[in-house]
């Protein structure tokens, strides 16, 4: 029963994370981009697609980084695992030993320690499951995680993405199309902290204004190193 | 000694996954931003502002986010905590009883359970962080790796981001500054990838080619995309 709690609390933020990590950089990268570009006097086609190379690379570039990551999460936990199932088997006496220091060090006295590391031994894949657990504090990782990790993230900075650059295209004047986007990115950055406050039970307004300034700040150090390139 | 051991461990592996999430996307996004704008048929000197706009862009977006997800660690673990405490004291036969489960899904029976029960009861600290680290699998993080975390990420897509950017500063012709660009950073993505795998244990080669299939992925789709609009 704890377990199952666990991996749905752990599915429904993965998932989160994924999107937060999608929209965070997908919010303020291309907004930073289109504003430098615009900060260089080039043409609104020039701010458009560099908008859109930048929503491209980075959607692939986080997306896939998402896949790998999530698939090496996996290849290192499998490969640990048989490194200690391994060591269960041939040095029984010293991972008997970290098991009983690890129960130690959380309170126990070393006769209280005697019976789980008993237990324990009577069932190696328990044994194997606790030194992953509590020696090395890995999880086993869904091996479905990474596609839908790799997805999430792309799709969620690719839409965010969208955004900042969608007065671009739909404006006639570059100036225009500028301020609406600083002002509708601004609040977009601003509504998504704030929810994103929230649902990691942080401060909901404090986690806005910051994830606002971050977009900002981004933004402001891409248009004042172009214009002053440009 | 248990946590000292780990404390250096994880103090080690928080650096590389810095650095590690720094140059992935370092060398990655800018390299894809030059080869867009190159496609795109613009000047070298608008590549070469696109690309500075991206590094500045990236790195803070990159850097101050990885700094907020280090704070909210912070406040999550400490907001966490306290709830942990609240219960230990209001309803502490629910509290034992959760650890008595947390035990026996270890393959503990329920007599070997008790004592350990019981010496965490004596020690409200100590059973506070069985509760934190068992149940919710939450490690106490560093409070100064936020900062640590935001300018190692920061400098290391920064450093890499000049990587495929460098040959558009140095290389006259933008058709031969982009040929140098690819190979390099193509090069560059393939020993990042190798010593990445190396370091985390997974097959380096492999580690190697999936690096490089993404950056190559990545510029590939934004050269294409700029091509076709510009």
């Amino acid at each position: 029963m704890v377990d199952t709690y666990q991996e749905k609390h752990f599915a429904a933020s993965d998932l989160v994370r994924d999107v937060v990590i999608g929209m965070s950089d997908g919010l303020t990268v291309p907004f930073a981009i289109a504003a430098g570009m615009t900060g260089a006097a080039v043409s609104t086609k020039v701010v458009i697609i560099a908008g859109l190379a930048e929503i491209a690379a980075g959607s692939i570039s986080m997306g896939l980084g998402g896949y790998l990551a999530g698939k090496s999460d996996i290849d290192h936990y499998n490969v640990e695992r048989q490194r200690e199932r391994k060591e269960t088997r041939e040095v029984p006496e010293i991972e008997a030993r970290e098991v009983s220091d690890i129960l130690v060090d959380l309170g126990l006295t070393d006769d209280e320690a005697g019976p789980i590391v008993k237990a324990l031994r009577r069932q190696p894949e328990k044994w194997i499951d606790f030194m992953m657990r509590f020696e090395l504090e890995l999880e086993r990782p869904d091996p479905q995680r990474a596609w839908q990790s790799a997805l999430t993230i792309a799709a969620s900075y690719a839409i965010s993405g969208f955004i900042p650059l969608a007065p671009y295209m739909f404006t006639a004047n570059i100036q225009s199309a500028l301020l609406v986007s600083i002002t509708g990115t601004i609040l977009a950055l601003f509504l998504f902290g704030y929810i994103k406050g929230r649902i990691t039970g942080v401060k909901a307004f404090c986690s806005a204004v910051q994830t606002a300034l971050i977009g900002g700040t981004a933004a402001g150090a891409a248009f004042g190193l172009a214009s002053w390139l440009g």
